[in-house]
Order: C-alpha cells, then structure tokens, then sequence
C-alpha cells in the first residue's frame, strides 16, 4: 500500500469534551487517516494505583473511530504518575553529575530500573487490555522518544547494579574482563563486578572499554525496555502495528537494535527546530532558515526506512515554528507541503503532523499545530489540505532499493565520543555531510548498519566507522561492492584496543594501507591536499600518516611529512586519511561516483531529485524558480519541469 | 525638603577604636549629614546567643551623634553569624543545581525559613529596643541588597515545604491547581499539595505556572521577610524612616510591593561596575568605560522615586573603581559629582556614598571609598566636597509627576524568562532601551506599575508587560493615556495561559490587534521594517503575524509573509509586532511622543537634560565640550550653557 | 656528571612477558641509559590487602639490569587500588562543587587523608624493601604529577578536619584567626577552630585569607606527602637519587618547597600538549603548531634547574602527538632531537621518553612513543638515536649561575587568584611572557624563589609578586640587585593585608612610589604609554596611579589622569604601573638590560641562544634556515653557522 496516508497527534485531555465530536469531523474532512493519541495519559487513567478512568478515552476512541478516523494508541510511559515516584523514587533519572532528576515534566525515569520496567508491562498491559482489540484502533506507539532530554545514559544505583550484573554475563569472570578493558593500564584492576563503578564524576578520563560497555549497556536497555512492551502488545493487540517515534540526529542507542522489534520505525521530523543547533555553518543556517537544510528529511527518512525495512512513518511533522530551538522561525508558505511530499518520495507510508491544536496552556504553548488555540486554522492546515488532494494524482510507487549505502555504526559513533583524540570528533557531522554531498549528485541511498546484508550494492561509503569487527569486513569483503572509507576506519577492535596490525585493522587487505600515526590540526591551522592533476583542497581536523603500496590519488602538502598519502586507491576500496569538507569532499565523492560507475545528476545548491517507485520527485529548497534537468519524464503528476520557490514537482518517470 | 542631602556608609568595627572621633570630626567637616552604620553587625553585637556587646556601638553613635551627624542604623540580618547556622544549618540557600550554600561569606540564608525570620526578627527587636528611641537615630535600613548574589529563588527543603504551604492557601484545592496549571500536559496531575516539588532539577523544562508560581512566592517571602523587620521597627522606633537598599538592574523580586512597605526606597547605585556586563553593545561599553552610561542614574531613579512615592535616595554611590565588576576602572575626575547631581535631578532626597574608607582587610579591599585605607583622601571625597557647596545655591525644587509613564510589572519580566518562546528573552535591555530612547527626546518619566494609579499620564510606553489581566486593561482603557505597546504585551493571562482571544487578550480592544503567530529570529538573520514613506528598518528576534482593521504604520519585508504589519495604530494605541532598536526604535519614540503631542528636546548623544520643580539641569557624559540649547533659562546655578566634558548645568527654569 | 643522560618510560606490565628481554635489548641498542618503571603497579603488585605479587617485577628489573639500563623505580602512589578504596571511601577527593571523584582513573586520592597517607608509606616501605638495595635501581620516583588533574584543592570532609588543625597550629588561638582574616568583616567571626569550613560553594566570594591558608595548607599537604615518602626511601634505600615529575605551567603548590625534599627536580616536558591551551596569540599557536613555543623548554628547564640547585631531569619527554590536549598535531621531523638539545642546553642532566611503546588498549591509545604498539620504531626513536651518536662530542660543560633572576613566588600567585581585582588576573601570561622577553635577548636566567639566596644577581625581575614581606624586601635590598617590579608587587602582606603605607608596601623605599588607586580596563578598551621621547605603546588591564618623586620614565596617556606616571625609575628599581606586552615589554626590558650593563643579542623571533658551560647552543624554530650572529665561536660541535629550519648548532664558546 503506497498511498501516502496523513494523520495528527491529538490531544483530547487538553480540550473541553464538547470539542471532541467536532474535532474528530474537522480532521476527517481535512483528509486525515490516522489519529495518534495518549501518550501522556498514565496519571489520567489511573490517578492512584490500581484505580482506573477508561470513560473518557473510551469515548474519544469512539468519537475518531465513528468518524472514520484509525487510532494509534500509545503505551504512556514516557511519564510515569506522582504516586508511583513517591512510592519509587529509586525509579528517577540520574545526570553525569550525579544528581537526580525529578518529577515535573516528563521522561523522569531510569531504563535500568526492573521496577519501573515492570510498571510499564503493568500499564503497557492494562491499556493493552483495554484496546488491544478495539475496532478502531489500528496500530500502537510505545512511549515517546526515548532519548529526548538525555536520559538514555542514566547514572543512578539502579544503573551501577544492573550494569554488574551485564557486566557479569558478558565476560563470565572477572579476569576476563580485567583483561579486555586492560585495567592492567593505571593500575586498576578489579576482584569482582561488585566492585565495579559507573564510568562519570572521575577524577580523569574513564577507561574507553569501560565507558563503552557502559554505553553498550544503556542502549541496551533501551531495546529491553521497548521490546518488552512488545511483548505485551504482541499478546494482547496481535495484527496490529507497532512502532515508536525515533528522534532526528540521535545517536545515543542504537536504533538498529530496537527497530528489530518494531513493525515500522517512526520518526519526529523537525526541519527548522533542528537547524540552528545542527553544524551547518552560519552561511547555511541563515539561507535555510525558514525552509530547513535541504537534506534533512531525506537523511532521516533514508535512514529510518532502512531500519524499518521500508516501513517508515513520520511521527510528528513541524507544522510551524517549535517552541524549544535557540530561536524559532516561521517556515516559509508551501515548506509543509514540501517536507511532507519529500518525506513520501524518501519512503514514508504516513505523515502525521504534531499536533492539531496548540496548546493553551503549560509546557508548549509556542508550539504550532494545524489550528490555533482559539481553533482557527493556521497555515500547515492549508498545505495539508493541498497534499490530499495532490495525493489523489498518484500512482503506487514503492521505494526501491538503492545501489549505493551508507555504513553507520552506533558503536562506532560512541567509540569516538569516548576515545576522540582530541577534545571533540565529529561524527554526526560527517555522517550529515557525506550524505548530503552523494544526494547533490541526486543519488539514491540506503543505510546499512554492520548486522544488516551487504551484498547488491553497488558502492558502500563508510564515513565513520571506527570499529571494524572481522564479521563487518567479511561482509564487506564478500559484498563484492566497491567502498569509500573514511579515516579512522577500523581503527579499534570491539574491545577497543588497537588493532595488532594497526588501523585500518580488518580493513587492512581491502585498503592496502596501514595507518602509523594519527594526529589532529586545530580549526586555526589549514592544510592542504593535492591531486595528482595538482588541484588542491585545504583541510583540518584528523589527518593520518599512513603507507602503502596502492594507487596514491592525491597527498597532503605540510610542513609535516610533506606528500604523504591523503586518497589511497585500491582494487575494492578508496580510503582516506584525513577527514574532507566542501569542495574536497565533493571531489572525492564525485570521482568514487564515477569509478562505481554510478550515474549523477549534478545538481544546483536548492534543488533535490529522487525516486520513489517509477516516480520522479524534485524539491525547491531556494527563493529562486529553477528549471529542472531535462529527464526523459513521461508527465508530470505535480507541478512542472519550472519548479517555483519552494515548490514541488513530480512526475512519472518510466 | 528638597536640600540634597549627603551621607556615607561606615563600617566602625573595621578600624581601631582611635580612629572613631576623628572620622566623624572629618565627615562634619566634609558636609555630611547621614551616616549608615551596622548592616553586619550580628556576630560582632552577639557572639553567642543571648549574650550582647553592645558598647562599642553604643560608643559609635554617640561620637557619630554628638558630631552633628545624623545616623541611619541597620538590621544586621544579611550576616547571620556561624553559631545560628551551626544550630539551624537549614537556614542556608540551596542553588538551583540542589547544592546548599555555605556560611563564609554574606547572604547565607533562605528567604522561606521561618526559622530564619523569627530570628531575624528577634535580632531587629534587639537592635531597634537598644536603638530606636536613641536621638541620633535618624532612619533605618533593614538587611543588605536581598537580591545579592542569587538567594530570592532558594531550592531548600524549607522553600519547598513553604510553597507547598502558599500554594495550599492560593488555590484551596488541588483540583484547582491542576486545572489552573494544567497539569493534565505531560499527565502530571497532583492528588495533594504535599506532591509538589520545585521547578529545578528536571528531565525537561518545568511546568510555566509551576514555576511562576515559585517565583512569585518566593517574591512573597522577600516581602514577608522586610515588612516582618518593618513591624518590628514600627513599634520600637516610631516616627524613623525605614528604607531598604535595592538593587539596580535587579527584578527577581517584586520591588513594588516591598517598596510599598517602606518610608524611602533606597537602592544602590554602580554606574561602572553596572556598565561592561550589561547589554550595551561594545562601542558603548568603550564609549561610557568612565562614565557610565548616560541614563543609568536616570533610570534607576526614576523607578525607585516612583515606587517611592517620591521618597528616594541613593543609599550607596560608588565612589570610584569598585571590586567586582569584570574589570574596574575609574571614573573620570568629576563624575562623582555628576552622578550626585543626576541623582538629584531625578529625584533623589539624599545620596550616601559606600563607604568611607577603603578596607583594609577581607573581600572588599579593592572597592575604593572617599578615604583610602591610610586615611588620605580619594577623589570622591573632593568631588563630595565640591558638591557639598555647590548645594547651597540651590532653592527648593521638588521632582514633579511626569507626563510620560513606563509601566514595568516584575511579573510579566519573570513570565517572559520562563517561557521566552526560544532560547532568552532580553527583558531588561528592551526596558533601558525604551528609556533611553525616550530620554534622549529630554522627556521625563515616571515608572508605574500595575497596581497603580494610571490616571493624568498623557502617554504610557509599555515595553514589556506579557501578562496583562483585566483589572490592568481596564485602568489602562480608564486612564485616558495614549498607549505605546510592545510585543508580547498580553499574550498571557495571569495563570500564563493563552488568551482565549489569542495575544493581545486584553489589550485586543485597545490596539484592534489580533496576534496569529509568534516566532523569533536569530542575530544571524535580520529582516526589515518598511514605513509607508518608505523608510526601512532592520531588526531581528521576536516577530509577530497580526491582523488589524486600524492603521499599519509599518509593514514587514521578509520571504515569509512579506507585508505583513509591523506598527499598527488606533485611536489609543499604537502596537508594536517585533522589538524595534537602535534608529527603529527611535523613529517609533519620535513618532508616538509626536501623536502624544509632549514636547521633546532632541538631545546630543551625550547630553542629557531633565527637570526638577523649577530647576533645569543638564549633564555631559562625553568628552567634548556642548552648548546647551538655548532654553529661556532664568540664569545660571551651577555651570553655564557652555557644558565642559563631564560636567553639570543648573539653571533657574521658570 | 654532565653528559647527557637519556632514558625511557616502561609498562612491562602491560605487554607480554615474551617481549620484556628483546625490549630491553632494543632499549640498550638505542643508547638509553635509564628506564622508569612501575608507577601505576600498585593494584597488580597487591591485588588484595597484605599479598603481594612480586615475581614479574623482580624478573623485569633484572632483565633490564642485564641489558645495561639504570632502573628509575616508582612508588605507585598515584593509583590505590579498589579495594584500598572500598574500605576506606573517604581517601577519595572531592571537587570545588562538593561532590566527590570516583574511582576508575588515576589520583583518586585526597591529600589531606591520613589514612592515605599511612597506606602510601605503607605501600612506598614494601617496594624500598624490596628494591631499595637492588643494584639495578639506581633512583626513585615517587607517584605520579601530583598535580595533575586537579586534585591539590580538594574539599573534602577529610580536607575539612585537617584544615581547622592545620589552623590552629597556626594561629594558637581562634582570637588571632579572627583578627587575621578580618572577619569583623561582614561579621562572620569564629569562636572555634571547630566552625571554620572549606572556603567553596559560598553565597558570594570567600574571605581572602581563609582562600589563601587553605590554599598553603594544600600545598602544605602535598609536602608533607612527599616528604613522607622521602624519608621512607631514605631509609631503606640509601644512596639512591629521589625525584618527582613536576608538571609544565603548574602553580597549584609550591614547588619550591617540596623540591627541597627532592635531589632532583623532574619534570614533564609536553611542548605541543601545552601549546594550543596556552595564553599564546593565535597567531603564535599556529606559527608553533608543530614546534611549540619557542620558549617552553628553557622556561621549564630553567625553573626546575632552579629549584633542583643544577639537578633537573626532563622524566616525560613529548615524544609525537599526545592524546589529551584539544588537538593533537605531530611535531616536525626533527623537534625531538631539538627539545632535547634544548633541555640539555638549559640544564636537564637526562632527558626520558613517554613512553616505550604506544599503548594497545585503556585511556592513553592515541599517546605516541619511541615505538608504535606494533613494535616498529616511531619518529622518536629515529631522533634519539641521533641525539645518542650526538652527544659523544661533547665535553662536559656544567650549566652556571646566570647574572639574572626571575622571582616566582607562588604565594602571590594564589593570593592574586583569590583577589584578581576583577574577573581574573593573567599570572601565568605575565610569567611567561617576561621570560621569553628576556630570552629573545639571548639573556640566561635563573629563577628564585623568596626563600632562596638573591646575593651575587645583577638584575632581578618580578613579573608579579603581589606578596612581599619584610624579609623578602630586605633580601631584595640587601642583594645589590637592580630591580625591574611589575604592577602589583608588594601589595598584599603576607596575610593578604593591604599594608599601612599602600602598595607596594616593603618595597617603597626600593621604588619610592606610593600607588594611590588600582583599576583595570577591559580588553575593549585600550590605553597608552607615552615615553620621555614620544614613543608610544598600547597596553589594557591592570592599571595603577602612582605618586612618586622618582625619574618618570614614561607617563600614561589617558582621558583619566592624563600624565600619571607609568614606570618610575630610581637608584635600584624600575617600578611599572601597568602590565606590558609585546612592543612595550620589549622596550621596557630592553631599557633594564641596559641599564644594569647585562649584554644582548637581539634574537630573530624563531631563534634561541642559550650557553651551558663552555658550550654555546642555537635553536632554529622557524620554517626559514638562519644565519647565527658571528660570535668568536671556537668552532661547532654539532650543526654549523647556518642553522636550517628546526636545526640545533652547538659550538665550543670559550
């Protein structure tokens, strides 16, 4: 089913009861399909333990359905009652500082915490119960972004005792661990897990395999926490879906993990409140102000339906400003309606806009919805009322599978966070940029994680993935896929060791190099690379030191080891010792493009072009109209090969 | 009386016991009339609990007395000495990251314990039994500057049981306080008030009326705390004046209703230690390194003398570098008695100057004072000198009521910081900047806020007033006065909700204005302000999508809703949708004073002219040499219509 | 003994054992005559209390022994093991915000712990025992860079206890503390010793001298732990050299006094690792990106020289990029051999690599050394091998007492810390940046300390010793130095008084100048001095208004106190009244060679000359190969009179 289906997150808690019968048929006639509702209902519906109020939900579930509205309901445990902190504080977050986190708001929980797990197959069960097999209600959100406000990594006792006891049957003995966080290092060896502490609040940097056990273990329970409400869901609502709305840009568990278990991966798409805090430059942040950086529905989209093995959803759409960025611009008209057609083309089934009234009251009064908060409709409700209708033109057109990936590694990412070198490495940053720099090229892509099936790509970049286990490479090399591999690659074991042959460890054979010396330059400090056609791209940041009996494509001209390798060339793998940006990065990917033999479409800055089945789509992120490239199209289904400000055209392309 | 009067802060204990005689001989001789004496006293008056030695300052006044200097005793409770906190350690603040502050310096104590108030309101009766009859006693001070140093807002167990207590009075029930919050976002509903907690230490941000709430009771128990010292000091020392010093810049609590219990409202005046970390920009802070900016003294007089009635005085003058500021540097020969005679010109009854002789020892040694610490004197003191007879000129001239009001309600101030829509919200710079602007047309002003009387004002500039209730708009409609509204003004009731209306609530009938959308801008973007001459103006931050049936005096230029209004005028009132600055700003001041028909002086950048009773008096804050404009003056009184750099003028006005 | 001594830093145990006897092996081969061991060994030599493990440190003391290599044994001090701290939590530190840093790195440890204290001679007795007599280990190092990540300043219960005795052998009565610390200042005076607490997490600053006391009783704490385990090793290993690393830039204790204790002064010698955090200009940090500061190795060198009386060892030497700075570059092939020219050049008798082989695994992975975790030898061990063929052509050549000191008083440091005037005051840039001054003059220097013996100097500078007592003064007098006194001196007696007579109080008769008033300008704002023949130089910050019938040398250009004098010369000081930098720090210095007759060679910027003995050394740390000055050299020993990029030249002098 490849219609792009519409929906709004509702809440009905908020509004006077007489106001649900007519909500319910203003959102049918809107063309909505999907209403998500009460993920923050726990201490509604059961105001003390044991005692519930179903009347109200009840009856709006009956409202939405009887208008023709589908429910997704959510398990609310992303905010567990008063009472049950009171009866159990110990179920409280705790920061790296040490200091717990209260209730007041929301997410005031601890992942490691049995008891409040428990609690939350309690509730997750009772609502399961309840509508797990009611008529309108078609599919479930489990809780509600899991790590918004930095609590995924938890440092309470709850923490440290269920940390031992994973620590206890990963390594089995205690030797064994000592062995492999190598505590042998400052002396610190340990005689038993009891006696092992969390990795925070130390005198000087924690050991990295201790810090990433740690962070292993965390994600970790974030995928037992969720798979458990699966569980109960699977039990009592069985058929329907099950999903949770991943956050944007987040990278604190590891989403492969957890979208194992779910049905559809769902995300929160918020273009404009994720620019100002993104590392975009101020050039950037300001002509993308009121439209969003042009590749930021498309990374997430991409890289959630690739964990979602094509089913992805957007959870929650931006419908104007957000109340919680550094500041909060306006999109400009019609960017609604473009974010929510770029995120079909990029593989969503369903858009659901957050939310359909703005709040009147408490935490997110600023935050835009579909109507204002006396009712009146406010701009997204106008581009949503165009997008069904648009959607009626359209033929099924299942996103297919791309011929190029991207790698990205959750481990990794953490590996480098603990162990950057130097003060900060940019991961996500890089990951962004490698992405963004391939879709100018109007390349189509996916994203593998290292558990997933490599072979059918064509070419797989790497822009970061720091540790390469023998089983990755193996893949990799058995893919028959040729690779762009970032520097850094390979660089530790699981463990976090150094490789025995040095970096690029496992990857050693496929590069042909071997990395004797990292090192990193200060912002302030440029150097350069320079092609054997004597182009030249400056740089900074990590740069290696490496040797080789392969093709050198370009060397760094320094001060320091003047022409040694910067792009390496082998048979199956183009590596990279040093970290490249703007220019540099698109000469690099451009030639990986070409030697992959993968056809480009250049295009200019504010223009994107992808596929979505036999559809071709384009996307107008510049005040300026453009005329997209002649493309052999048999037709255009929306808009026209002028593509206006801000404007969308698609079109039938095979 | 309207004779300035002149005065010093002395700190006795300091210096030996020799010392005392001949100061006061010196302080006579200087033209001093007050001197303030004994703010941390406590542990030196009572060492140890109920045992009091009394006689050194006993000694004090008597000396200070029989010089012919008045004396303006204080409580001591801004000091509680270390054997109470020993016994009550729940006397001390807690920050808001949940850490208690210790004893060891000054202000170590939370304003909720009432522990801590009836001490300190034993500790008052003591001084004000041994001291209120005494002849030499002219007026007291309670306490030292309750908002140093951070301690309004305490997170202690005490301040959380108190606004448990507070809350449980405020709303009767707790149903009442869910509804009034709206608990029921994020499912944080309370069954007892015996659940709340403080708004610190969250996963998230706390609910807006939870913390607004904190915030006015902890305002609440600022005003407890001072009118309980006043209670005391009214049966023990009648016919004294009391007074407090408050401090400029400072809103955590509400001054207007503290003021309201004091004879004279005093506050404490660092035009250079206030000046490098304000929100002046840098050519600013270069400008006035020296002088301090030109509408410093102004404006804190001006606020002061309105919430005291007229009574205010400078209760300390920084008498040349102070200790801690970012950096320190002095004053230019001469300001002293500028900033004297500002003070005066705005109303002052009396200027104190802190302190009398540099310490010698502890924190404040680098604060300087008129004497140094070998008893030779500072510059001040020759300025104090000049100053003292340069008074004798003078006749009679009371400040009068001015024709133009600026309303400043702390509570619009405290919303605003709670819910600033993005990442800050400049409160303060938009106040001073509204003032300056208005005092370079040489306008007058009174600050009146809203529990007072609006009535006779020609004009009331509102700069920032986000909460506006009913009983406000209806005074405002009453008063007849022409109105100049800020953005934001109204756009939340007083339980910090949306207007069912949408902003400007109340004021929707005043200003025919109806606010659709908020958003802000950040310093990377600018956008403009077109007037319908075609004038333009940049500006960036907070912008608002309104619409309107009266005048639009200014429309927006931008890429989203170009065109939109940007200055809407009625009959009334004249509504700002973004916070003009800079040339902007002061085309709107130029604009609204001329439709208000008051008369304006358009004033060198440097230049400031005000009046008292029949006095004119200008004062050059530059380094150039002016000449006044011409003014029907009846003859000069200090000075001439040529104004040196760092000088004074006063003329016989009428 | 004054060959050049080179050596190793080795962590046997954390390779393996099969690789000990070819490591040594190679260590030999390589020239090194030293290798340090053992510093962190603690939990693996007594894995549980009372049991020990010393078989494989017996065997790889004797294989070393048997290669040749002189054995620097460490007491492992600096890492107690977990079960030391399992039973005994409170050895643990705690931070300046009251929370205490856990186990699981390095200098978990608190000083002020008795109970530490006695475990640490515990531990130190059992490895002199053991290896006190082994006639492979031929000197000591006890723990680790004492005050490496801030543990010298720890708040701690423990700290607590140990201060308020500390106190009251200090103070005999609590009388005495009160009138010494001024606490009649905001009345917060002590009636026990038993009252006083650490002097953190306060309301507002701190009294002065209780900041400073805890300050000298920490440093005092960390003597007392040194000198504890002297006298162990004294006792059961006679003969044997002890030493400690001191660190690069560190002022937390007084250095002088602990190297008392020492007979040998190390130190830790990081040239890029203490670059890009320094107080250098932007352009400095990148011209010296890959060399250092020109000036780091003999400023260290001639400072711990100083305090060692001639016997200073370079214990860590930066062997290629570190790990732990905010980014890590690579020397310049060739650095290596020059910063141990250098050390050598300024006095260093040996010169130790960090480390043997770059780390597999744990905290410090990306830390280079001679060899690469692969055992294949890195950049380093290719240069010292170099050194080591180099130095055979060298006569002994004894470094001499130079004719200029610089006064370091650590006591004024803190004291201008706790009391900065302003936000902060620049100690360290002012330090360091004089240092380099006179360096560029070819100039060599010694350091002292006021303890130390000022007789037979010619010329004494004192960038900044804000403390002066009585006896210092009267050393300064009677040494027949001229003086050259930056800004500041003398201002605080040693209780943190402003003295009687103002500043620069024991030093008015030297200067014969009386500073009226401090102030300090921001950066912003910038300020002139005018000499007597019209040169003028910019300067902000600190600045004084003296008075003084003294030669005014040059006078300040300012809207405040236009002509005041800024330095003021008499018969034996020049006294500044401001901080210089760059062009008029030159000036000034220049002016002060002169005037006390000390010989220059005024150096090109990236040149350094400096004489040990009879031998004269040049350092080229510039891109651009140079011609060294003629200078009646005897013919070159190393290099020649053209020096090339990165180069050293040694000659014999005389």
């Amino acid at each position: 089913m490849n219609r792009l289906e519409l929906g709004v997150c509702y809440y009905p808690e908020q509004w006077d009861r007489s106001l649900w019968r007519e909500d319910a048929q203003r959102m049918a006639e809107m063309g909505l399909d999907w209403v998500r509702i009460a993920e923050f209902t726990w201490g509604l519906i059961e105001p003390e333990r044991g005692v519930f109020h179903w009347d109200w939900l009840d009856e709006v579930i009956d409202i939405l359905g009887e208008a023709g509205l589908r429910v997704m309901m959510s398990t609310p445990t992303a905010a567990p009652p008063k009472w049950l902190i009171d009866k159990h504080p110990e179920i409280l977050p705790v920061g790296p500082d040490g200091r717990v986190r209260g209730f007041g708001s929301r997410r005031h929980y601890c992942f490691s915490s049995d008891v409040y797990l428990a609690e939350a197959c309690r509730i997750a069960t009772e609502y399961a119960r309840r509508y797990g097999q009611n008529p309108y209600v078609h599919a479930w959100q489990i809780d509600n972004e899991y790590n918004d406000h930095d609590t995924v990594l938890s440092y309470s006792k709850t923490a440290r005792d269920g940390f031992r006891r994973w620590l206890s049957d990963c390594y089995g003995s205690i030797e064994v661990l000592n062995d492999t966080w190598g505590t042998v290092f400052w002396g610190s060896l340990y005689s038993s897990f009891d006696q092992i502490e969390l990795p925070n609040e130390l005198v000087a940097s924690p050991n990295p395999t201790h810090a990433l056990d740690f962070a292993r273990f965390s994600s970790d329970r974030v995928r037992l926490f969720n798979r458990a409400q699966v569980n109960v869901l699977r039990q009592y609502s069985p058929g329907r879906d099950i999903t949770h709305n991943f956050m944007a840009g987040s990278f604190e568990f590891d989403h492969h993990a957890v979208a194992a278990d779910l049905d559809i991966v769902g995300f929160d798409s918020y273009p404009l409140g994720n620019l100002l805090g993104s590392t975009l430059s101020e050039d950037e942040k300001r002509r993308y102000l009121r439209t969003g950086a042009p590749d930021y529905q498309g990374f997430h989209c991409d890289l959630y339906r690739s964990q979602g093995k094509g089913r992805m959803w957007v959870l929650e759409q931006q419908p104007g400003p957000v109340d919680w960025a550094e500041k909060n611009p306006s999109p400009v008209d019609g960017m609604v309606r473009l974010w929510t057609w770029a995120a079909y083309a990029h593989g969503a089934q369903a858009v659901m806009f957050f939310r359909w009234r703005q709040a009147r009251f408490a935490q997110e009064q600023y935050h835009t919805a579909l109507l204002r908060s006396d009712g009146s409709p406010d701009q997204a409700a106008v581009e949503l009322a165009q997008v069904a209708a648009e959607r009626e033109n359209l033929p099924d057109a299942p996103r297919e599978r791309a011929h190029v990936a991207i790698l990205l590694d959750y481990e990794s990412i953490w590996a480098a966070d603990i162990l950057p070198h130097d003060d900060t490495f940019p991961n996500a940053r890089i990951i962004r940029e490698w992405y963004a720099g391939l879709r100018t090229f109007g390349v189509d892509l996916d994203f593998v994680g290292p558990q997933d099936d490599l072979n059918e790509y064509i070419l797989i970049v790497i822009p970061q993935s720091m540790i390469v286990s023998s089983e990755l490479a193996a893949k990799l090399r058995g893919s028959g896929a040729k690779l762009l591999i970032g520097a850094r690659a390979g660089s530790k074991t699981p463990d976090m060791h150094t490789p025995l042959n040095l970096a690029p460890g496992e990857l050693a054979d496929l590069t042909g190099v071997t990395v004797r010396r990292a090192e990193s330059l200060p912002e302030l400090a440029q150097e350069t690379v320079r092609f054997q056609d004597g182009a030249t791209y400056d740089f900074t940041g990590w740069r290696e030191i490496i040797e080789t009996n392969e093709t050198v494509v370009a060397s760094f001209c320094s001060a320091y080891r003047d022409g040694s390798p910067a792009i390496v060339r082998s048979d199956r793998a183009i590596y990279l010792a040093m970290i490249p940006r703007g220019p540099l990065l698109h000469t690099i990917l451009s030639d990986a493009l070409s030697w992959a033999n993968i056809p480009v479409t250049d295009c200019e800055p504010d223009l994107r072009i992808t596929r979505r089945g036999g559809l071709g789509f384009a996307f107008n992120f510049g005040a300026t109209g453009l005329s997209l490239p002649s493309d052999g199209t048999q037709g255009y289904l929306v808009g026209g090969s002028e593509i206006p400000p801000y404007g969308v055209s698609i079109w039938q392309d095979r």
